[in-house]
């Protein structure tokens, strides 16, 4: 296991990296992770170090079975418990969490990223949801955990496919965003933020724009993705 | 015939990297194209290849007449169709497309890059328009081809000169823009994007502000433009 | 004392060129000091001297008894007497000052930087308040002294911990921060400016959106703050 | 004259430099001009031509008295006759215009700086004002002299000192700022601008905030300009 327990680390690190390279980080806010699911780990940053000293080896191993630290010498990210949840939820292989700042300030006034373009299309098909406020109960028991599972209930609740939205704001506090590795994890908060900061200027200058048709959205997303797509070398 | 095919790819290959390089792109988003009238061709940026990767032998010639791949190893980006429909309408050796933040919010609230001062008018004389949405036909057919076709449609009808105007918001999309060639295309979208960031900007402060008057603009317009141009060393 | 006042020095200078180094100064505004209580000192930025042409040796060195300079041959911030009423009245080692874009256009519309989610209770537990305006006696009198009473003011009216929100934003001028040391001084200015730009956005887009629960503002606050904190290796 | 000439010219270049490096500039738009009224003289940067071309050869001198080109190969920049009823009206000895890009909106949506607080008051004694449009005559006739004019008529009926506020908004175009060279006139543009976007972001989320109170703007004023300033090391 020791091999693809360096390269999970590596990776994981790498999308790390590129999140704080993509300029969406401020201080040490955010995180990334990167699943093994055969080897039944995941590898996520350690809580409160500064990017620009990490290293492969300060990642944390962590067991997608029983949520335990498997391997690291540091604590992990204090969001560990919600990865866990949406690993064990949602068909992915990477999640990333930032505090980006017009996803959060969307995510903060409890409003949704709307659909309304083929930018939106071509990455999530439909409305990024909000999840609904925790209660008093969910902050004061296992809240990184409980964060974990509102988002899962917001997609189920809502009837949202995870893999053709893969995004999600939770109430007041900030995006989470999910992919096949860390790196499309990240490249979809990127995406997310362009996104967010189109919506909150559409907000501000014309809040009753028309929505585009649903056959816009679709045609965008599966020339991208699905068994169709005719976008890329593919 | 090959001399000048280089010469193409490389003019189509620069705008790219320059499009590129002024902060218009996010992601493969995006793509510039050049066209040589004589030679029957235009070169056009391969899909969803990273700007970091271009070469000048990446670029795709495609016929003019025809529509038709005539030389290039990768498939041309999926927007070709609109870029050909823009060069057998407009006067025009150059076309460029992006998703620019501020031009696509507009493109997505459906409203149009307003023609509010003199900077606009250095450029464009009068407003940017926005097209029509596509019909449900329209996006299940020959969607990027029907792109093109509402194009050209918004200026015919509207009566706008593609030489005065050379730029365009295809609503809920985002912007495309042409000139002389690809150089100049890219150039506009650069200030087509400055414009729209101030038309948000005074939409969202003062959305009933009165118009400048017809005759400021058309002095702008035509001391850089046209016979009696006099600004400049030309 | 010769070795503490170097070490003192070197600390305010090194926190003033962090300021500038984030992106928070324009021109020579802005200001931080650092504090030795022991030795009962203060360090803190000559008035008006190019951030670029700093060294230890500017910084001029200030009585936390008496207010009068001990050593320096510059004259020091205009600032210093609000510097040293917020070092008397709160306990903190360091002090911030700047004119950062955001957090001064909500301290000219004479609005807090409400706490609209994690992100703020991460760094700070409650409202960031606004200060009332001076009279026309305290601007004609000892200004700058009276514009450090009346921040003490507005936390003493308010009932609000000075180590719970260790930031404030001046009426029609912008804000101040403190903290340990000139350091965190400066990283809560840089965050105060991060709040300060999401709160202008969410009043624009969604002035009456619901704020966070009570104990959600908590759990983030205490998670990295007080005794049973869990986040960061500590 | 050739050592003044000289020294002029390269005044000039240095003051259009720092222009495009502070970032207000848009391709060829701005420009700074700057004068010598010993020998009768202004130099300005020539029309059209890239900033990174520009060496102090291409400045182009023309005469304080007769608007004449005296020295230089290029034609002046087209907004030359604007600064020379500017230097005619105005005790200053640098001109800048720019179209940088919040100025800008404002301008075109025909609204001051407003005076909001001590950041404006350091550097302008109140409004930044608009001027009136210019009529159908004035621009078919010497349009860019009657822009200056204009902008004279502007200070002179609303009895503002071009001294305490040395910028000005002309109507549908721009803003145009001065100082005692060069130099102070593009550092005055780089701070309207700084202002121009806190006033849009105050007027997007709160138009109807009070004005600060006369008296602290005289303050900030005097305590920077004047013979009793207190700021700096003067």
């Amino acid at each position: 296991m020791s091999l693809r327990a360096r390269a999970l680390r590596e990776s994981a690190w790498a999308a790390n990296l590129a999140l704080a390279g993509g300029g969406l980080v401020t201080g040490t806010f955010g995180n990334v992770s990167a699943a093994d699911r055969r080897a039944g780990l995941f590898a996520i940053k350690p809580s409160g170090v500064p990017y620009a000293d990490l290293t492969p080896d300060h990642m944390v191993l962590v067991s997608l079975d029983t949520g335990e630290v498997v391997e690291g010498d540091l604590r992990p990210s204090s969001d560990t418990p919600t990865h866990l949840e949406l690993y064990r939820a949602f068909p992915c292989g990477g999640v990333a969490h930032t505090h980006s700042e017009f996803a959060t300030a969307l995510a903060q006034a409890r409003l949704p990223v709307r659909c309304m373009g083929t930018t939106h299309a071509d990455f999530f098909r439909g409305d990024v949801p909000v999840t609904r406020e925790l209660t008093r109960e969910e902050v004061a028991g296992e809240y990184e955990r409980n964060t974990g599972l509102v988002i899962v209930e917001a997609f189920a609740d809502a009837g949202i496919s995870p893999e053709e939205v893969a995004a999600v704001l939770v109430a007041n506090h900030g995006p989470f965003t999910w992919g096949a590795d860390g790196h499309e994890a990240v490249t979809r908060s990127e995406m997310l933020e362009v996104l967010a900061r189109m919506e909150c200027t559409i907000l501000a200058i014309a809040p009753d724009a028309p929505r585009p048709a649903r056959h816009l959205v679709d045609r965008h997303f599966l020339r991208k993705h699905g068994s169709d797509a005719y976008y890329g070398q593919g």
